[in-house]
C-alpha cells in the first residue's frame, strides 16, 4: 500500500482501556453553558425547556446504547451508568467519552426547536465527557447521591439568588452577598417569609434532577411518566417469544436514599436486565 | 455540604494528561457513516455537499480554539493539529477529545440545512475522538501523509468501484471482485479505458482531501479559497495595533511532498502564528 | 535556587496511581533465571535451597511492608496482596513494583549464603515487578487459584520430565517428546509404574508452592510451621497495651478450594487484620 | 489446562507502555537511605566509599542494558539514560523501572563487601524506580543540569553543614539555624574563613556527581579514569571484524555546560554507537 511507510505512526497511539468489571460512569458537562444560557436566554432559576431538552438528549444516548443501565442528569450535565460486564468499545475511554459527548450535543443541537420553538439556535453547544470507573455498588450509590445532592444545594441556592434579584429587587452582586455564609435552613426561611415559597413543594424535577432508567413495559402504568419507548434489540432477541419490552422511564424522584436501589436492584446487578 | 460525605467519589477520577512539549493529534471519525450516508442518500463515490459539511465543522472546531495549527479532513474524518505549546485543557486527553468531537457533531447538525437543503437530516449523527501524541515534526508530517495517502487509495478504489456499478452496470458484489488484486494504475486504466475518466484530472478536493491552515490575511489573494474568517482574538492582542488577521484557508492541495510544510513553516514551528 | 531553571522536567512525571478501593497484586518474577539457576547448579526438578530462599526474601517483604496481606510463590515467581484500603505510595503503580522487585533481589542477594553455603553467589539477580488491580475478591481467590494451578502443572511436567531424564536416561529432546500431548493422569502414571514415584506424596511445597500470611501468634502452634516473627509496628501500637503479635507463616496448603479463604477472612477482610 | 478458567484474570493487566520515539529516564531513589546511612556509619558529608559503590551498580546496570546510553549518579540517587530508538521490553515502565531497580539494589548488595570490607552490610538496602519520557535532547540536557546543579546545591550544604558541627562544635540544630536563608556565596565564604575550606577545590566527585558513559576503548586514554571495561556483544557483532570495543567510563565532569554534550555527541545522537 502507497501508505504502508507512513502507517507506523499508529504506533503512537497508546491504549486507554479501563480496567474490566469495574462500574463506569460516563459524565458530560456543558460547554461554556452559563454563557450559553444567557444568549438564548433561558428562564431563571430553571429552564424547564432545557431541562426537558437534556433529558431528551440523554434517552437518545440510552437508545443509542442499550449498555447504558441509568442516567441522572442536573442543569448542564448528564451522568450515565456502565455496568461492570459492560465491554462497550472494548473500555476504551477516550472513545467511549467521545462517543456519548458527541451524541449528546448533535441531539441536544437536532432536538433544539422542539423544546424551544420560539427561540432559534445561535451555534452549536459543546459537551465534554469523561469515564470514572468504580469498582463496588457502593461507590455507584454515592456517586448519584453526591450528584443529588449537589442539584439539592445548587437549587436551593439557584432559587433563592433569583427570587431576590427578581421579585426583591436587589442587584445580583446584593443577592449574593445576602446569601453569603447562609445554610440551608436559613436559604428556605428567606424563601417563606419574604416571597411565600415553601421550597419543598417546587416542581420534583428543579429539586431533585432527573432519573432515567429502563423497565418493563406494564400496562396501566399510573403515576409513572413514560416519555418514550425505547427498543433493546439484543434484549429481545434473548427472551426469544417474550412479549416484554424495555422502555427508558424518566423520573424525579430521591436516588440519594437506600428504596431507590432497593426497588430497582436490577440497575446495579448482573442478573436481571 | 450536604454532598462532603459523598465527594470522596471525586478520587476515583485518575488523570489522562498528555506529556508535555508534544505534538497533539486529534482525530475525530464518524460512528457508523455506512448507514447514515446511505439513509440520507450520499451521492457516490463521493457527496460533495457532506464534505463541505465536515469542512464547515472543521472550521468551527479551528474557530473554537485557536490553539488548532491545521486540520486533514476526507470522507468522514478529521484530523487536528495542536502545537507542542498547546496546554488546552492541561492537556487533558478525553476533555480534549470529548469537546472536540462533541462541537463537531453538535456543528455538523446545526449546519446540515445549509448543504443539505432538500434533505431533511433523520437523526443525530455522531464521531468518536481519540488523542495521540507525537514528540517531533518528522512524525506529524508522515501522520497528514499517511492520511492524505489513504484517500487517493480510497478514492481511487471508490471511484473504479462506483463507475463500474453505475455507468457498467456491475453489482456491487461483481465490482469487488473486478477490483480484486489490483493496483493502482490498473484501476486509473479501467477508469480510462472503460469510461474515459482521466483520474489525475477529477477535483482535488476528491483525491486529496480538505487542508485547513491559518494565514494572514492578504488582499488579492489569488486562487486561494478563503471561506471564512477566523478572528484569533489573543493573536490580536499580542500583536498590538497591527491591522493583521488570521484567517482560516481550506486548500485541496499535496501534504505529502516537502513544499507544503517548508510554504507554510509556521504550522510547525514554535515562533511565528 | 540554582536549579530552578530546569525544575520544568519534573512536570513530564506523569502521574501513574492504581484506581482506590481496589485490591493490588504486586507479582515479581525472576529474570532470566533459567540461566541464573543453570549457572548455579539449581537440583531438578526442584531445588529446595532456592526455594527457602525465595520465601525468605518473600517475608523480608511482608516485614518491610505490612500492607501486604498475604503472599505465594513458586520457582521464581511471588505475588503480593494489598488490600483495598492499602495506601502505600499513594498507589503509584511503579514505586511500588520498583521497591518491591528491588527489595526482594537485595534480599534474595543477602541471604543467598545462608541457603546456598556451599555455593558462591557469581552475580546479582534481577526481578521484574508488576501491580494489577482487581475489583473485588472472586478475582483475587481465582488469581490466586490461578498461580497454584500453574504451580501444579508446572511441576508434575518437570518432576515426569527430569525423572526421564535423570532416571530414565533420556536425553531432554527425548522427554519432552515423550511428554507432548500427555494430561495429567498419563504423567502421573509414568512417574508411578516406571519409577514408583506416587506423585501426590511428594513434597507440598513442590506441588503447592508457599503461602505467607500473618496469623496472631498462639502457643503451641502445632503443626504449623513459623519460620519467622514479623512484628507488625503499626498494629501493635493501635492495640495499645494487647500482647498479640502478628507473625507471618508460611504454608504449602491448598489455596484452590474454599476452605482456606474461609478460614483465613481477614485476609481479604477490611475489618480484622 | 487446568488453570484455563483462572486465566481471565490476566486481562486486568492493563498496558503501561511508554510513548515511542521518545528518550526515556530511569531515575533510582535509595529508599529510607538516611536511617541505611546512619545504620552503616557513613562518613559526613560524602562517604566516598559509599559513592563508589553506587557507581559500581550504575555499572553492572550498563553492562546488562546496552541500551543505555548515559548515567548520572549523586548521593543515592541514579538516572539512566534511554535513547529514543530504544524498545527494552517495549518500552513497558513497570517491567523498566522494576528491573533496574531490581539490579541495581541487587548488585549494591552483593558488592557491598568490597567496598566497605570492615563494615558488615546488616539488612539490604532497596531502591524505588521511575520511568520519564521526554520527547527531545533539549529535555534531556536540562534534566542532567538539573540533576547536577543539585549536586552542587546538596553538596555545598553538606559540606557547610558538617564542617560547622565536626569541626565548629555546632549541635545540628545550631547548624541548621546559622545555614537558614544563606546564598552559595555566604556558605563558600563561611567554608573559607572560618575552616578554611576553598570549595572548589573539594574532589569533583562529590561537588558534580558521577556521569557515566560508554566510549571507544583507546590506548594511552590520559587522564580519563576508566574503572572497568564493558563489552557490548551486540554491538561488536554488527561491528563484524572490528575491533573496537566500548567500555563504559566514570567521570565527574561538567554536563550542566554544553561542552560535555557536544564533546559527546553520539549520547544523544541516533546515528553513532
Amino acid at each position: 500500500m502507497a501508505n504502508s511507510k507512513y502507517a507506523y505512526v499508529r504506533s503512537f497511539e497508546l491504549p486507554d482501556s479501563i480496567m474490566p468489571s469495574t462500574f463506569m460512569i460516563v459524565r458530560l458537562d456543558g460547554h461554556a453553558f452559563h454563557r450559553f444560557s444567557a444568549d438564548h436566554g433561558f428562564e431563571k432559576p430553571n429552564d424547564e425547556r432545557a431541562l426537558r431538552l437534556m433529558d431528551a438528549a440523554a434517552k437518545q444516548v440510552m437508545k443509542a446504547y442499550p449498555e447504558v443501565a441509568m442516567a441522572f442528569g442536573e442543569s448542564d450535565e448528564y451522568s450515565f451508568l456502565l455496568r461492570k460486564t459492560c465491554n462497550l468499545y472494548n473500555r476504551r475511554s477516550s472513545k467511549i467519552a467521545s462517543t456519548f459527548a458527541s451524541l449528546f450535543a448533535a441531539t441536544y443541537t437536532f432536538s433544539w426547536a422542539e423544546f424551544f420553538p420560539e427561540t432559534p439556535l445561535q451555534y452549536p453547544p459543546s459537551f465534554d465527557g469523561r469515564v470514572v470507573a468504580y469498582p463496588s455498588s457502593k461507590e455507584i450509590i454515592d456517586y448519584f447521591a453526591w450528584r443529588q445532592a449537589d442539584t439539592h444545594i445548587n437549587n436551593l441556592y439557584n432559587t433563592t439568588f433569583w427570587a431576590l434579584v427578581l421579585q426583591g429587587n436587589m442587584s445580583t452582586s446584593e443577592a449574593h452577598n445576602a446569601l453569603k455564609g447562609t445554610i440551608s435552613s436559613q436559604k428556605q426561611e428567606i424563601l417563606f417569609s419574604r416571597f411565600q415559597i415553601n421550597y419543598n413543594t417546587l416542581p420534583d424535577r428543579f429539586r431533585k434532577g432527573s432519573v432515567l432508567y429502563r423497565q418493563e413495559e406494564i400496562t396501566g402504568i399510573g403515576a409513572q411518566v413514560i416519555d418514550d419507548i425505547v427498543q433493546a434489540d439484543e434484549i429481545q432477541k434473548k427472551q426469544g417469544t417474550s412479549r416484554s419490552r424495555k422502555v427508558v422511564v424518566v423520573e424525579h424522584c430521591d436516588i440519594i436514599g437506600r428504596s431507590f436501589w432497593e426497588d430497582h436492584a436490577s440497575i446495579l446487578g448482573e442478573a436481571a436486565d
